[in-house]
C-alpha cells in the first residue's frame, strides 16, 4: 500500500486525500520510515503536485496538531512569515510598529535552520526573555500590550516540524507545493486572521528565481482562500543579506537602530516599511498609501520602539544585556572601485562558522559573534577602507573574503 | 557534499565518477544515511543516468566486493540471468543441457523477493541439496562434472545488495539504469566469459513495456563490451507464469518433466530451448541454427536428465525427496469459453499468500505449496473444467479466482 503510493507519484500521477492521509500520518505515527518518505519527498519535488494534492496535504499537516483560536482578541490579528534570509530581523521592527497602530499581533518564530538564523535565537540574546509562552499567556499579554514575539507552541502542526527536519537533510527543502504547505499550515494553525508573507527569492534563499516566488504566491493564496484568510505577499530580493548586522545581539541592535530612527535608506529599512505598511493595510482595512503613513508616524513618535521595550519586558528580558564580543578584526578592501556584491549565502556560511547558528544538534549558540558590514552594496571603496568587521570568540582561519566581497 | 550530491541529481545533472563514489560508497560504510540514498535513489529513477554515470556505478558496484576468476577453467563459461518472471525454473532444465554439451556453467542464484520465487528457494525443495559452496569448492565440482547451481559467495558484490534490499522497500526498483549495473556488477563479479540474459517483460514482471526491454538490453551489452563480455539478450513474455507449476516443489518437478522429455509445447519449454540454444551457441562459437539441434538431442538422449541428477547428488541432494502437500484443492472454471489471460502476477500474489515466499524477512518458506495449472492461456475451457489445483498447508480465504482467470 504505502509502495503504490510512493511508486504513483514515482510515475507523476496524483495522489487522493486519503492516499496522501495514509502515508503522511503513516510517518507521523512511525508506520511508515524515514526512507520511505524521503524517496516520496524527492519524487513530489521533481514531479511536483497539483493544486488538489497541495490543499490535501496543507489539510493534514492542520490536523496533525492543535489550531489556536484568538477569538476573543478584539481586532484583525495579522501575522507575517519570512522564507528565510540572511541578516532577517525584520520582526523586531515590524511587530512593535504594527501592534503601536493598535493591530493585535502574536507572532510566533522558529529556530534556526541551515544557513539562516532564527528570530527565536536571536531574541535569546536579551538575557531572560522568555520564549516559550502558553496559549494563556500569550492571550493575556496580547490583551494587556497587543503584542507578542514568541516561540511555537508545543503541539502546532507537529507533521511539520518532522516532515521539515527529514527534508533539510535529504535535499528534498526546495520544492515550491512543500513550501507552501508547510508555511501556510502552520499560519493557519496559528490562528492569524490576515497574513503577509514575505517570499525571498537570490542566492542567499531557497528559491533562486522570481518565478518560482511567483508561483509559491499564487499558490499561498489560494491555500488561504479556502481558509478564508487574506494572504499578501512581497517578493523581496537575498542575494545580498538584509542590512549590516548577521549575528544575533548584533541584529538586535540593528533593529533597535531602525526602530529609534538612526538608520534609514538601506534595503533593510525599506522591507521592513513595505512589510509593515502591507500588514497596517490589512489590519485596519485601510489603502498602503494611508498605511504608509501612519508606518512612518509611527517609528518617528519612537511609539514603534516604545511598544518594542515594552514587548521585552512585558516577557522578562533585559534590554541593556544584549551585548556584542570584545574580540574582533576588520575585513579591509583590497583595491579600490565599487562594492558591486555582498554575497549572502556566504556571510551566512561565515556567520553559521563563527557560532551564529547550530552546525550539529548539540551546538550551544553563540550570541555575541557575527559580521557587521561597514559598506553595503553599490558604495565607492578604497583600498584599506573597513569593509566589514568580524566579531568572534574563537580562532579563524579560513574566511573567503573574496568569495563574498566582491569589487569592481 | 552528500547533500549537493543528492541535488544535482534532483536537478537532472550529471554526477561524476567522483560524486557516485562518494555517496554509494558512504552508504556501504554507513556515512550516508538509509533515508539520503532513497531520495537519491528516486531521484534517478525519475531523472535518469547517462551512459557515463551507469558505467561508473557499475564500476563502483563490482569494486566494492570481490571479483571470481576462474582462469584455470578449460572452456568459454557461459552464465545466465532471469530478471524474474512467475513459474520461472528455466535455469534447472538450461544449465544441465549446456554443461551436457561440455560448455562449463558456474550459476550462481538468488533468493525470492516480493512475488517472485529465487532459484535458491526452488532448489533446497530437495533435501540436503547445498546451496552454500565455497570458491574452492565451486572450481571442484565444475572441474569434475562441469556444472554448480549454487548461492552466491558471501563477499560478491555487497553494495549491490544493501541498495537491492533499500530499493525494494522504497519503490525505486524499477530504473532501468539501477537494474542494469545491478545486474551487470553481479554478472561480471561471478567470472562468467559470456552472459545470457532473459528480460521479462508483462504484468509479472518488473519491466512493463518492450522499449523498456530493449533499452535494459542495449546498456547491459554497452556495459558488457566495458568487460569483454559477450552478452546476448532475449525478451521475453511475463504476462502469463511461465509453464503449469508455481511453488518451490512444484517448479522442480516440472523441470524434471522438461529434462525427462515429458513435457513440450508451452511457454516454459519454448523458453528453456531458446536460452540454452543462445548459450550454447556462445559456448561452443556455432551459429544458433547448429545449437539448437545439440540442444534438442541432449533433451532426447537423457544427457541432460542425467546432468541434472549429477549436480543434484555432487551437492548432496535428495532427489527423492522432494514432496507437494496432500491438502490441495481444485479451481473450477465457471463458464465455458477460452481461457483468455492468466494473471502472473496474480498467481504470484497467491502462491506467496500459500506461503511458497516470504513475506516477512522472519517466514519460513513452505517449499510443498503452490499452483499446478491444469490449463494454459488459448485453451478452450467448459464451465467445470479444473483450471488448476492449489496445494495448501493452512486455511486460505480470499483467493481471486476471476482476477486470475479470464475467461471469454
Amino acid at each position: 500500500m504505502i509502495l503504490d503510493i510512493i511508486d504513483k507519484k514515482r510515475l507523476g500521477k496524483e495522489l487522493s486525500y486519503k492516499e496522501l492521509y495514509t502515508i503522511f500520518n503513516g510517518y507521523l505515527n512511525g508506520d511508515v520510515a524515514d526512507y520511505q518518505m524521503s524517496s516520496l519527498l524527492m519524487a513530489i519535488c521533481i514531479n511536483g503536485m497539483t493544486d488538489e494534492e497541495i490543499f490535501a496535504l496543507t489539510k493534514i499537516f492542520i490536523d496533525s496538531g492543535d489550531v489556536l483560536e484568538f477569538a476573543d482578541i478584539p481586532g484583525v490579528k495579522v501575522d507575517k512569515h519570512s522564507t528565510g534570509g540572511i541578516g532577517d530581523k525584520t520582526t523586531f521592527v515590524v511587530v512593535p510598529i504594527v501592534a503601536s497602530l493598535g493591530i493585535p499581533v502574536i507572532k510566533m518564530c522558529g529556530r534556526g535552520l541551515g544557513y539562516t538564523g532564527g528570530t527565536i535565537d536571536k531574541i535569546e540574546s536579551i538575557k531572560g526573555y522568555k520564549v516559550d509562552l502558553s496559549e494563556k499567556e500569550i492571550i493575556k499579554q496580547v490583551h494587556e500590550i497587543g503584542a507578542v514575539i514568541t516561540g511555537q507552541t508545543a503541539d502546532l502542526v507537529p507533521m511539520d516540524k518532522k516532515i521539515y527536519a527529514l527534508r533539510d537533510v535529504t535535499s528534498t527543502v526546495s520544492s515550491i507545493p512543500l513550501i507552501a504547505s508547510s508555511i501556510m499550515s502552520k499560519k493557519i494553525a496559528d490562528g492569524a486572521d490576515k497574513i503577509l508573507i514575505d517570499i525571498k527569492v537570490g542566492k542567499g534563499a531557497l528559491l533562486k528565481t522570481k518565478e518560482d516566488a511567483k508561483e509559491l504566491e499564487n499558490l499561498m493564496k489560494k491555500i488561504g482562500k479556502i481558509y478564508d484568510k487574506e494572504v499578501r505577499c512581497i517578493i523581496s530580493d537575498m542575494d545580498t543579506p538584509l542590512g549590516y548586522a548577521i549575528g544575533n545581539s548584533l541584529e538586535v541592535l540593528e533593529a533597535i537602530d531602525v526602530l529609534k530612527g538612526k538608520e534609514k535608506d538601506n534595503n533593510f529599512y525599506d522591507l521592513c516599511i513595505k512589510i509593515a505598511t502591507e500588514m497596517v493595510s490589512m489590519g485596519l482595512n485601510i489603502s498602503n498609501e494611508e498605511a504608509v503613513v501612519k508606518v512612518l508616524e509611527s517609528i518617528e513618535s519612537k511609539k514603534a520602539y516604545n511598544k518594542f521595550l515594552e514587548i521585552v519586558e512585558y516577557q522578562k528580558g533585559d534590554i541593556k544585556s544584549i551585548t556584542v564580543s570584545n574580540n574582533s578584526y576588520k575585513v579591509k578592501a583590497n583595491k579600490s572601485g565599487v562594492l558591486k556584491k555582498i554575497d549572502a549565502l556566504e556571510i551566512g556560511k561565515l556567520s553559521l562558522s563563527l557560532g551564529a547558528g547550530k552546525v550539529d544538534i548539540d551546538d550551544t549558540i553563540d550570541y555575541t559573534v557575527g559580521v557587521k558590514l561597514n559598506k553595503l552594496v553599490d558604495e565607492r571603496v578604497k583600498k584599506g577602507d573597513v569593509l566589514a568587521i568580524i566579531y568572534v570568540n574563537k580562532p579563524i582561519t579560513d574566511i573567503k573574503i573574496d568569495k563574498i566581497f566582491t569589487i569592481e
